[in-house]
This record gives C-alpha cells, structure tokens and sequence, in this order.
C-alpha cells in the first residue's frame, strides 16, 4: 500500500530544522550563512530581528523566507504587547513594512506576510479574534499553516517522486533544493530520496558542488550526511564522466520558474546536467510546488539575472584568477523542454506534452 | 597567401616566456605554481635544481617538463665542470637519474633525458664532440630542438586551427592547454587564436575555472590576458549556458591521450562541453601534437586518474564543504568520437571516421 502524506509525517523527523516556533514568542532559526563550518542558531523575539535575518542571509530560499516572515508578522505582537486589537493592526503594519523591505526582490517575504495582515484584519473585522490574545493565538496557526502548507506540499511530490526511485539508486542534483532552502528540514529536489531513505529504501545522492556559491557543497552535502544519507561531493566538471560511467539513475533538481511550455529555470548549471542525462538515456525531473509555475512569460522575456564578477574571482574571500578579468556570472538557465522528462508537483507528475499538460494540472 | 611557420616565428612573440635559455649556463623558469597571483622568476643552474622545479611544480604540462628537463641536462655539463668527455657522459647520466625522478609519471620528462643522453653518447662514440666544451654546445643545440620542433608543431596546429577561426570568433576552451603547460608560450588549444590575433584578426576566449585545480582561472585566463586577448572568465557551470546564449562559435580543448578510435582523454569537464557543443550544432576541436595519439588501447583498459579528495574539498587550502565528506574526484573524462568534429594535429586536421583517419595520418 502507497503511504500517505499522514503516513510520512509520522514515519519522518527532519534531522535539520532550519526554522523553529516555541510559543513563547521566539523564533529561532539555523544561521544557514555560517554552514556547513559552524551550526549555531539565532533566537529571535521582533520583526526587526527577523528582517535583519533575512537580510543577512542566515535563511534564505524562497519558501523558507515566505515561513520565516510569517512568524516574523506573530512577533509583533510579543514585542509590542498592544492593549487594543487596533494596536495589533498598527504593529502587523509596521512588522511587515520592516520584513518586507529586508529582501525585497523575494516574492514570498511580501506575499506571506500580507497573508498574515490580511488574515488578522479578518478576524478582527468578523470578530472572531475578540483581544490581542486571541487575535495573536490565532496568527501563530495562520503561521503554522503556511509552514504546514509548504511542508505537505513537499511530502507529497516526495512521494510522487518515490515512483521514479528504485532500490539502490543514485540520484544526481544541483545546488541545494533541500530541506534548508524551503525551511522545512524536507526539501523539493531532496523530497524523494529522503523519503525513501525513511521508508527502508536503500538510494544515495551525488552532489555537485555549484560554483559559484557552492550550495552543493556547503549545504545539500551538510544535510543530506545529517540524515544519514550516503552523498558524495563532486566538482561541476565532474558531472558528465559521473553519467557516462552509469553512476547516475536520475537526475533531480528544483525550479526557480517552470514556463507554460516546460522551460525550467534553476541554477545555474541545470541546463548541463538536463543535456548529458537526456544524451546518456538517464530521467531527468524538476521537482517544484505549483507556485513555481509562470504561465505567462516566453523564455526570451525572461531575464537572466547576472551577479557580483567577484562571486567568480573569489572564493570565500580568497582569489583564484587575475584581478579584475572580465567575468560572465549568470545565476540560472533555462533547461529546454526536450530534456525534461518530468516535472513533479504536489499535484502529480507532469510528463510531455508540456505545452498540453502544464496547463490541465496547473490550470491557465 | 597562407602564413607559413617562417611567417609566424617572425610575428608572434609570446608575451609570456615559461622557459628561457641562457647561454652562459642559465636556465630561468616562470614560477607557475605562484601565478596569476605573483609573475616570480627562479633561475636553475644545476640538474637538481631542476629536478627540484619540477617535483614542486613550478614548471607543468608535458611538453614543458620535457623542454626543462633537457635544459636541466644541459646544466650538468656547466655544473660539474667536467675536465673530459667520460667525466662529461657520467655528468649527464647522473642528472638523468635526478631529473626522472622528480615525476616518475612524465613521459615526456624520461623521453627528453633519454634523447640527450642518447644524443652526447652518439657525439661522443662518432667523434663529432672533441671536447667536453665542444659536446656542451651541441647539446644546447638539442635542447635548443627539442624546444623548437614543440614550438613549430604548435604554430603548425595553430595554422590548421586558423582554417577553423572567422573574424569576431569566441572560442570556448578548457583548463589549460597553452603556452604555460607546453613551455613555448604559444600552446596547442591556445595557438589558433593567438596566431589569429597576431594576424590581426578579431577573436576572443571564453575560459571555464576549470575546479579543481582551477587551471583556467589561474593559467589560462593569466596567459591570454598577457597576449591582449579579450577574455572572459566563466564558472563551470555556465558552459551550458553560453553555448545555448550562442556565445561560443566553436570549442576548442587539448588532449593527454587520443585513441584510434577517436575517443580524447582530456581535462574533466571536456565531455560534457563536447556534449553540449554537438547538441547546439557548434563545432568541437581537440589539439594535440601527433605524439599524443595512442593506438594500443581501448576506452575501457584507460584508468582514470583519481585524486585527493581535499582537492575538492578546499580552495587554496580554505575548507569549503563538511570535513571529510566522501569525494569523487576524477582527472580525465573521455570524449567519444561522435561527439568530437576534428582532431588538429601539426600533420593537420582528422575527421570522422576516426577509426579510418587516425591511422592514416599518424600512422600504426
């Protein structure tokens, strides 16, 4: 019998929790900015702490960022104890002026904390939240709820992604579409193996280690060895000789943007892995919640961000070329469709055609 | 009218010198286990100091170790001051003993020491050297060859090569196979475009890092930016990237071995970029000088080279992942044929079928 999202709730326990809620009004984060060379958390108890986590990269990826400010919007009113549910309003306000501009590019900060604003005006105005009391038990499960969305969201393309998984396979990624980018302890790319590992189902990860930022490295290789996962690191030359060899059963990545027509954009260095896997026979999925889905934009519209040249020249502070040679540092490609063999959602796996298919399980 | 070798002698002057000569019992080598950081010099004036060189890497690329380690013999006949032609042999038997042992895995160094080991027996035993001076001559003479027949066969690859370059080229390459790795300044990937550049016309490089050893951005990127080269460093995960943006028209790689067949063993990361570069119709070129051709084994009885995993896992001695995850770290991959358009050699370009043409023009 197929286990259900209830089924591995019970059955999994993250072995990394970037993000924890005590009810007592902190919160208190991994500082991912320091990992895999330091593992210490940071307690926070006001919107401003929680903005200036943000803007300092201790959490990032966008699902964790969205989770993050929902509890961020809570600890205004632990921090500012208003007397008046019109307090409360001003102080939701005010927090989510703060979160909102401590990265402002990150679609889910702003939607995630006008959620929560909403959500208390609501309750305010239908007078289901009666005091500042209420009102705040109330907006800690509107927090919940979000980090509870997210993470059966990625249960359940974990276990859509199961079927792509035998016993003893290896599975191929990039950067880090893991448990810390969504704040879970789960992940999208990440989901099914570690599934599978919880189910008994003997599978391990090769791990590219993504430069520029090398997410690889420092984060998928930390907590995927954290879950007892057998991973191995691997340079970003390394993953043409690694298909070749028959080391690889599948490849699974996230997705910044999935187009209408099965583009998929991710990091930088996808594209490379889609075109070797489709020219050596081996499944290559994209793992990402329907939220990722941008049904309007053509590949060309869609501008690929380019960053520091001295992401490139540096590593961790240290040179590694001449100073100042031209460098051409793009952050994402988009892998064409031709080389997708599947795209896993929380609705179920979306195979080609694209064009027909994306559309009957997104909707338009 | 075609350039001819003549022509190019006399107008490419490299602008970096790994290797120079002086007559008076001098030999200085760029430091290249410093660059792009520090342009230092050592001057060698003894074969174990030359031997020294070469194990601490200061010199690399088999053609360079090969041209300094005839040199490094040369330097025995000063050094030891030998008051007659059996003090002169012994003098060169010892240095050849020193200098193989620096690398025991060098061809090209064995072969060179053997050549002028060979070469003052034969002076010696045809009465051709009189005089311990008079055999020091002649061997700075071969030395002087084994330097010259290099650098002709890599203007002749580059002549074949400049068939393969139009006006406003990109040409994307991998690691370093130029002029630091064969000695001459000039190099084999490199010679077309230099050559081209010399010729006035208009052409520039797209240089991958190259992890581990990070040879493009450190070797590379250093050496064309010397000759005035436009340059552009990239990640290895971009070479998707600018393939598919059309920024590349056409890749250009070395090669440490090439079989009959046609499969070339090159720096990892190659295959993919020969991969990709056939997925999007560009061109795929592998240099290397006819002594590069293997015509014994098959792809599968080549073992790749493996290295120390803290080759991956730190940069320039900083840690970059978690101590002492378990590290795939491969030095070769090997291209197949399908995938490669031409092998340019000095004898000129092969093309497919590889298992017909190989043999015909680099013989059994």
């Amino acid at each position: 019998m197929k286990p259900t999202i209830d089924d591995i709730k019970h059955l999994y326990k993250p072995k990394v929790l970037p993000i924890e809620w005590r009810n007592d009004g902190r919160l208190i984060l991994l500082d991912q900015s320091k990992l895999p060379f330091e593992t210490t958390y940071v307690t926070l108890s006001s919107p401003e702490a929680t903005a200036d986590a943000i803007h300092s990269m201790k959490v990032r990826g966008a699902p964790a960022i969205g989770i993050t400010a929902a509890y961020g919007m809570v600890l205004a009113l632990f921090n500012s104890s208003p007397s008046s549910l019109e307090e409360s309003i001003q102080a939701l306000r005010r927090a989510k002026t703060v979160l909102d501009a401590a990265r402002p590019t990150a679609i889910n900060l702003a939607w995630a904390t006008r959620r929560m604003l909403d959500k208390a005006t609501k309750h305010v105005n239908e007078g289901t939240a009666k005091t500042p009391a209420q009102l705040r038990e109330l907006l800690i499960e509107e927090a919940n709820t979000i980090f509870d969305e997210e993470y059966e969201a990625e249960i359940a393309m974990g276990l859509h992604g199961l079927e792509k998984i035998n016993e003893g396979d290896t599975v191929l990624t990039q950067c880090n579409a893991g448990g810390l980018a969504t704040g879970t302890g789960l992940g999208t790319a990440t989901a099914p193996v570690k599934i599978a590992h919880a189910l008994g189902i003997k599978v391990s990860m090769i791990a590219p280690e993504t430069r520029p930022w090398l997410q690889g490295a420092r984060l998928t290789v930390y907590e995927l060895i954290m879950e007892g996962i057998p991973t191995t690191l691997i340079t970003d030359t390394a993953v043409g000789l690694v298909m070749y060899k028959g080391m690889v059963n599948s490849v699974m990545v996230g997705a910044d943007r999935i187009l209408r027509d099965g583009h998929v954009f991710n990091k930088i260095g996808t594209m490379k892995e889609a075109i070797i896997a489709h020219e050596f026979g081996i499944p290559f999925y994209a793992l990402a919640p329907s939220s990722t889905f941008d049904m309007k934009s053509k590949v060309d519209e869609v501008v690929i961000e380019e960053r520091d040249p001295d992401e490139v020249r540096k590593i961790r502070g240290v040179p590694i070329t001449v100073e100042g040679v031209p460098v051409y540092n793009p952050v994402f490609d988009p892998t064409p469709p031709k080389y997708v063999t599947g795209i896993i959602t929380e609705k179920g796996i979306i195979y080609p055609p694209f064009s027909r298919n994306i559309p009957r399980v997104i909707g338009e």
